[in-house]
């Protein structure tokens, strides 16, 4: 079974566990459409991929780790859509949840995936408690106060505030989560897989900074130019076009350099690779650097 | 030490662990406006008093529990004070977190309380990893779909709501995750423990509906009259005032009754006892019934 196959049946599975006679039939309509379909999953990928590189005997409990990890990513688009933040229109190609079913059952939405993820922990964790304890606090710092996504997105209502503080914590915590939670949820030291979080978090914050100024709405699925719009701080406003570029290029050498000896490490790599093509492809690279009268950009970097 | 002091004792310790360097300082603020001073903390309270009914053997873990449930339910507070739902100015006698801090903020000091609610329960669950997962899952249902309080507020969203339902996920869901989170916590049964957070839930939310109607802001700490401004269900309005006070005086009892063989059931009789006191004063009652022109109202029913 593909890890995106995997992803979506435990994603399935949990919901089905939701839907009882007795839950109100809108406020679960606009779940299922803020989790489905999804975008890359990159996160619940990234959890899989590093549990079966340590060793993973508890498959259950792994599929609760990531797809926490995804429901609290969902989550923190739904809210981050509504009116006080984004407005914004689109999400993922379709309509964002405020827009189809209105303000309050989008606070809503972000709320209950919010403990749906812990529910899905929870229903999966008696096998290994003491894990299941580890991943609960790994995963809540990923999301919570003082460094985890929702304090990222509180720092745009600061006065003052640094760049990569910032994007660590807006994007980089949760991958963060992602790879920690899914040694944890292996049973082995998350600690060497911390880095790798970190750095492929930043460089997918960077690869969205770009991606928002060079892209038009129908191509990244969701509106365009949002960071100038909301004054938010941006590696492409701070940098330059090209000055990001760099820095992303070298957060995916960094992230590739990270991964810690183990059996899957060539297919580690090469998932990471293929992720950052994903996200800032080639063409894209050449365009800015020919704008730019450098070098051409190296398409592996 | 009493249960007050010990509650907001674990409260301040939490919030200190929270509190580094790193954290955007406004968002801590407003959580800090969204605990702190609280209002009764009748289910932390309620839990502390089972955990303590129960033989309570790790009290740092029915700290958690009990810390756990009021910022759930401080988080559901602060979001259902948004504009998009009662637009409140006023929450416990104080301007509302979106009055002082702006909506954005307001909306994340809300996710970030729900999460810390977590990290919590993961700070405090090492000792006895296997109560933690209980505690977790029930915990969890008090909140989220199908039938914890969120799903109770997205009821109001709903075009057709059942009043009895809708009072149990609103409002009951999160005493019974208190009361039994207080027994899970001393590590024994608790579901002989959930009849009483049930009926002791559903009593508060009729007092709320009738103190809704018949108290001042000023009284309340709160606007009044929000059930009819909202058109949300109402057993004041479901069932006239007198039938509304019947109803609650009913459930007080059988929350009395409920209370199961312990050596404290006389104490935790009279907890519930102060606390329906509390909720609907005896001077309330005479008012209700000498309006309805009816046979004095029981002191004690």
């Amino acid at each position: 079974m593909s890890m995106l196959t995997r992803i979506e049946a435990a994603l399935e599975r949990h919901f089905v566990l939701t839907q009882t006679y007795s839950a109100p039939p809108r406020l679960l309509m606009a779940m299922r459409h803020a989790v489905f379909p999804g975008g890359a999953r990159i996160r619940p990928q990234l959890c899989l991929a590093v549990a079966k590189a340590c060793g993973e005997d508890d498959p259950a409990l792994t599929d609760a780790a990531a797809i926490a990890i995804e429901l609290l990513h969902c989550a923190s688009l739904v809210h981050d859509d509504l009116p006080c933040f984004d407005d914004a229109d689109l999400r993922r190609g379709k309509v964002t949840v405020h827009k189809q079913f209105g303000e309050p059952l989008a606070l809503l939405t972000g709320d209950a995936l919010i403990v749906m993820a812990y529910q899905v922990l929870a229903r999966s964790g008696r096998q290994h408690p003491a894990r299941l304890v580890e991943l609960l606090a790994t995963i809540s710092d990923g999301v919570g106060a003082p460094d985890g996504i929702v304090a990222g997105q509180a720092w745009e209502c600061e006065s003052r505030v640094e760049l990569g503080q910032y994007q660590r914590a807006k994007t980089g915590a949760l991958f963060v989560a992602a790879t920690m939670g899914g040694a944890l949820a292996a049973g082995v030291d998350a600690q060497p897989w911390r880095a790798l979080g970190d750095t492929l978090g930043e460089a997918y914050q960077v690869a969205d900074d770009i991606r928002d100024v060079m892209l038009q709405a129908h191509e990244l699925g969701k509106p365009a130019g949002q960071d100038a719009q909301h004054s938010r701080p941006s590696a492409a406003a701070d940098l330059g076009l090209k000055g990001a570029l760099d820095y992303f290029q070298n957060l995916v050498q960094a992230a590739m350099d990270s991964v810690p000896a183990c059996e899957s490490r060539t297919a580690m790599r090469q998932l990471v690779l293929m992720e950052s093509e994903r996200l800032v492809p080639p063409s894209a690279c050449e365009l800015i650097a020919s704008q730019h009268a450098t070098a051409p950009v190296r398409a592996n970097a």
